[in-house]
Formats: structure tokens, C-alpha cells, sequence
């Protein structure tokens, strides 16, 4: 194993989660929430510290109450009691899940009826790109009794700006996972199947010291993939092939999301020059990565060099998005995107384009808005298509 | 690497889905449903093979609509159009996502018209136990404008009794990971920090053929260990301490979910005893598991020797559960679940116990129910407490 040096903490102190807590009091108050309804892994875990990779398990909700001036109430299955226990949350309350009729349902009624008084407002994420982690009946329920409002932006908006400590951690994780790229000519080789591929590329990220590769996904054809999010298949990688690999590891919770390009044995001239045109469009959104500046400009500064480079089409749908304790999260550097680039912002630059019929190209990089440049967290990619013997 | 001998190949024949689809049709003709509509990673891939990693990617919604008479239709974000085409889907609709104002819902409205026509009612998995992977307020939408009806039971109860080729990915991972757990004295030692002895776990598993280890969990402790749903601390393992890991691993998408235990250098004579305890409860649950008895037999088999064996409690809430494309799938071996077992369900025994004030042991196996005695999918622990030097 490679010797770990600087290896971020696990877990953040107290004050952090104060500082989180008191943006999402302020945000609530602007909002007129008596109390703040969450589910989903990346919310409860932002407010309370709640790690597990017990989420893996549909079969329990998760409940975790904000009052509107108070620390969160953990409204949770009583397994996971003992790791709730061990974070900032004091005020945990159990049920014996699974349940066959009350599956946590009066234990959170009462925890929000308790913070919203008669008439108050619950607020819950509802609107795009969220959804709710809790049987849809359950959550019927609670509406007739409770006057149950939006608040899908309230942990978007303070979620999107990154900590310091929370910046460490997702540098800590890019750092290994471009040491284990950086090790491609020792992995990948004609001859292998792409399923040897992956397991060998997986190995080397827990190697280099990242806790879990939860998304590796990526392909080979020949002088260009077809898509880039199908698992493996098999099919022994070939010279003249162009194999892309894009993962997301994670440490203590905090994800890398970028990936990498190689030729096998032999690249096309086409390919090579697709290369250069994504490789350029990334340049561009760097430049153009600067507080102020809108996800839609950053958009127009990536795609124009994509378009002038011969860009098909992008089934992507944007052209990178916010990073953190989840894969993606928002925002979108989309054409419809307004959101202003604030230092702290973690973000992915993800130019790519179909470049011929069935063939694309797409590149990623990590990194942190900052007065000035911005700051790359993953290693600069190399400026040409590189070319495994 | 081991070499790979009998590997199941990847995928379904066209004939598995076939098979899985007049189930469905016939399942929603009893339930007087015109359209089905599933969202989640395990419903759409049930019923349509897509398999991708890109499930980790919280911001698009994905739909399959099921007709009550004809093959699913996908209604997904162009960037899976290309995946998703590989398999035994032919109508595919997609969408530019993520979208600013129709992320996807007037493409899917549509597809359930067309399906349902007037008045007629579209079902979508709503009880307990279940989630919807769309906004909510998308869904509302829907609501207005169809009649939604729940439809839980129709893929549980499917799902829950496994096809032979589905069995043999399960047992697949499972030796697999038999064979990691067989390691585990040249892995573990005194002295490793937990955070290592994870790594050292996941990259075995990894280089005994299993896609992913994507969820591994567990803890050691004096004596005993608090909860087994924790990820590690960086605490090193010491002399006296009971180890746990506890894993999900998947292969071609079905889940393995077993544990073992081990003891540092010594074990405690009450840490014997309780491991005793769960040995013999889990033998109770083999000679329990036969087509006819219910789960709710199979937990008072297995509670009967806990009981006697001292438990103080059991915060899982159960002693089992099914497992296949999930890591943990309907049905609860519990006092409340009257499913009855039959032939070609995959389920875990799971008994365990808290034996002291925060000590606990819980075991694990991975079995098919058969005609006559069940078969084990994970090779079974050993009869003693192992202890590693």
C-alpha cells in the first residue's frame, strides 16, 4: 500500500455542522418553515453526520426533523440508533423497523407536529431533482394532517457552497483517483477484457486510499465509445480502441467525479483531434470559471469550442455540475442554468461531444471556484490523446 | 487473480423477461391496471435489463411504463437512450435532461395516456417499504391529471421468488465472497487500523471475481461489537476484540449479504457462548426454512434459541430478509410477515443479539429455498468463534 501523507480527518467538528445548521435556521425563516422534513442520504447527513452504507437497504426511512430554532431531531430504525448516536445529534427517536403498519409514521407526526404548532409549515424538497425517500402513502398521510410546503432549494443553495474541510476531503479523493489513472500503462492492455479493466482500475483507487469506487463507469470501440455510463460487457479491449473510464470514489463520504481517455495501442487521427477540441473546451472552462460568471456562461464558453471542433450532439444534457457528497449535484452548466459562481463552489467541467455517428468524446475535470482561477482538484488531464503499448 | 471458472454469463435471455413481463401482465389484469409506472434502479431493470451505475446520479428522473397487454416502454434521459437500446426494450422516448421546467414529465404523461386512455388507472408502488424516484411535485402533477393507484405487491411478489439463472448470479457472488471471508487470516491482524482492514476486505473480495463490494460495514469491540451498520473509525483492531463485516457485494447486479465474525488473538468466553448462541439459531432457521412455513416460523425458530441463549434484544427488527437485486428485498423474518416460503426464494437468516449491554453478534447465511432442506449460497461459518493471530 502507498503511504498515506495528509490524509484529511474523518468526520467534521461540531462547529461545522453549527455553521450548516444556522444557514438552514436563516434560510427556513426567510422561507416561514416552522420545521424542515428530510429523507434522502446527503441531506441528513449534511445536518447531521449520519454516515452509513446502510442506505444501501431500501427497506427502512429515514427521518431527520429541523425545528426552526433548535438542533435536529433524528426520527430513525432503531439499527441505527448506536451510529446516530456517536455524531452532533442528541434528540434520537426509535422505532422497530421494519414495521408492518406504523413503519416510523407516528414517531415523525409527532416530531413535526411538535415543531410546527397548529398551522405551521413544513417544509419538504419537492420540486426537480429531488425526490422523496419514503413511501408515497406515508407521505400522503402527513399532508392531510400537516400544511406541507417546497423547500427543495433551502439545502441546495447552502449545500452548493463547500467548506474548507469539506473541499480537503474531496481534493484528498482526487488526488488518489489521479494517482491510480496515472497508473493506466500498468493496468490496461490489448487483450484485456474490459471487465478485467474495471476490476483492476478498482483495485488501484482502494490501493492509492480511497474508501469505496461507487461509480465506475465507461467503455471502448473502436476510435470512440458509443456512451458513457454502461457497465462492462466483456469484450477484450482492442488496438485502435478509444477507452473511457469515469469514476466517482468517495472519501468519508465525499465523491471525485472525473475521467479519463486512452487510446489502445494505436489512435486515429480523428479521435486524437476530438481529443484536442474537448481537451480545448475544457481550457475554455477554466478560463471562464470565475466568480460571477453564470453556470450558462460557462456553458457557452465550453460549447463553443465543442461546435467549432465539429460537435454532433451531446446526449449528456450539460456540460459538467456541482460535486460533493453526491455525485452530482446541483448546479447545471446548462444553457438555462443562472446560478452565479461563488468561491467555494465545487464543480466538475465536463465538455463532450458526439464527434462521429456512435462516436464520442467527453472529458472531466474537478475543481473549486476561487477568487481568480479557479483551483483543479483532480490532475490536469494530458494534453494529448495518451496511448497505452 | 484466481482463475475464473464458471462464471454465469451477464445478462438475461430475451425468454427471462418474456417470462417476467406475463407475470406483470397478468398481475396488473387482476389488479384492473392499464399502465404500471416504476422508477427505482431494481423495478426498471427487472423489467427491462438496464443495468448502469449511473443510478448513483440523483439528478434525472428514469421511468419505465409498463402497457397492460405490451413490452415496457422507457421513457429516460438521452444519456441512457444508448444503454438502454442493448437491451430487450424497443420503444424508448427520451429527453434532453436535466431540464429547467419538463424534466421529462409531459414524454411520460403522454406514455400513460396512450396506455391508460380515458379513465383508465395507472398503478405505481406506493405502500410500505417503497419509494418514488421523481419529484414529488412532478408526480402531483401526474396525479391531477390520472387515476394513481398503488401497486406495491405487484413486483414484490414477483421478484420475490427467483428465476434459476437469477439464483445462480446470487450463488455466483456469494462463493465469491465465501472465498474472501476464507482469507481473512492473512488480512486481519492486531494492530490494523479498521479503515484498513476494510480496504485490505474490499480488495479481496474485488480479486475473487465480484463486480462490486458495495456495501461493507462492521465493527470491532472489546468483547463484542456497539452496532454493525457503521463504517470504519481508524480505531485499530486489539487483542480481545469480536470483528465483524458485514457485505453486500454484487455481481452482474445481484447482491450476496452475509457476514462473519472473528476474534483478535483471544476470545472471551461470553463471546463464545453468544457466538454459540446465533450458530445454533441459525441451524434452527435451516431446519425452519421449508417450502410452506412462513417467515414468521422461521423468526420464532430462530428467536426460540436467542431467547434461550440469553438475548437481551435485537435492534435489526427482524432475523432475515430476501435479497436479490437489492441488498435487502421483501420478505421480514418477523413475527408480523405471514409469507409463505416457497421454492426458488433467496433469503438470509440473520439472527442476532445484543448478549451484553452494548456488545452484540449477529450472523448471516444466504440460502435458496428448495423442496425438502434448503440450499446454502454462502458457505457456512464455522461452528466456534474463529480466532486469528
Amino acid at each position: 500500500m502507498p503511504a498515506k501523507k495528509n490524509v484529511p480527518p474523518r468526520g467534521f467538528p461540531d462547529a461545522e455542522y453549527e455553521v450548516r445548521l444556522d444557514s438552514t435556521h436563516r434560510a427556513m425563516s426567510a422561507a416561514g418553515l416552522n420545521a424542515l422534513l428530510l429523507t434522502t442520504e446527503a441531506d441528513i447527513a449534511y445536518l447531521s453526520g449520519f454516515r452509513t452504507q446502510f442506505w444501501q437497504s431500501p427497506t427502512r426511512p429515514w427521518f431527520l426533523v429541523v425545528p426552526k430554532a433548535a438542533k435536529p431531531i433524528a426520527v430513525i430504525p432503531e439499527i441505527g440508533a448506536a451510529c446516530m448516536a456517536r455524531g452532533w445529534i442528541e434528540d434520537i427517536r426509535t422505532w422497530s423497523s421494519p414495521h408492518p403498519t406504523d413503519d416510523g409514521e407516528s414517531l415523525l407526526y409527532a416530531a413535526l407536529e411538535e415543531c410546527a404548532g397548529p398551522g405551521g409549515k413544513v417544509g419538504v424538497p419537492m420540486a426537480r431533482e429531488t425526490y422523496l425517500r419514503m413511501p408515497v402513502l406515508a407521505f400522503d398521510a402527513l399532508r392531510q394532517a400537516l400544511e406541507i410546503t417546497d423547500a427543495a432549494a433551502i439545502l441546495r443553495d447552502i449545500r452548493m457552497v463547500k467548506s474548507p474541510l469539506e473541499i480537503d476531503k474531496i481534493a484528498h479523493v482526487c488526488t488518489r483517483v489521479s494517482n491510480a489513472f496515472d497508473r493506466a500503462p500498468d493496468l490496461f492492455a490489448a487483450g484485456q477484457p474490459d471487465t478485467e479493466t474495471f476490476r483492476a482500475f478498482k483495485i488501484e483507487c482502494l490501493r492509492q486510499g480511497v474508501d469505496d469506487v461507487s461509480y465506475l463507469v465507461g467503455g471502448a470501440g473502436t476510435g470512440g465509445y458509443g456512451d458513457i455510463i454502461s457497465p462492462p460487457s466483456g469484450r477484450p479491449l482492442r488496438r485502435g480502441d478509444v477507452l473511457i473510464l469515469d469514476t466517482g470514489c468517495v472519501y468519508d463520504g465525499y465523491f471525485s467525479d472525473f475521467d479519463r481517455n486512452f487510446a489502445i495501442q494505436h489512435a486515429d487521427e480523428d479521435a486524437r483531434r476530438a481529443y484536442d477540441t474537448v481537451y480545448r473546451a475544457t481550457e475554455a472552462g477554466l478560463a471562464a470559471a470565475r466568480p460571477g460568471a453564470t453556470c450558462a456562461d460557462l456553458f457557452h464558453a465550453m460549447q463553443e469550442v465543442l461546435e467549432a471542433g465539429g460537435a454532433l450532439g451531446n446526449a449528456v444534457g450539460r456540460l459538467g455540475h456541482g460535486l460533493g457528497s453526491e455525485l452530482t449535484e446541483p448546479p447545471s452548466h446548462a444553457a438555462f442554468d443562472d446560478t452565479v459562481l461563488a468561491p467555494g463552489m465545487v464543480i466538475t467541467l465536463e465538455p463532450g461531444m458526439e464527434f462521429a455517428p456512435g462516436r464520442n468524446m467527453v472529458h472531466e475535470e474537478n475543481i473549486v471556484i476561487r477568487e481568480g482561477s479557479p483551483e483543479l482538484l483532480s490532475r490536469r488531464a494530458a494534453p494529448e490523446l495518451p496511448v497505452l503499448d
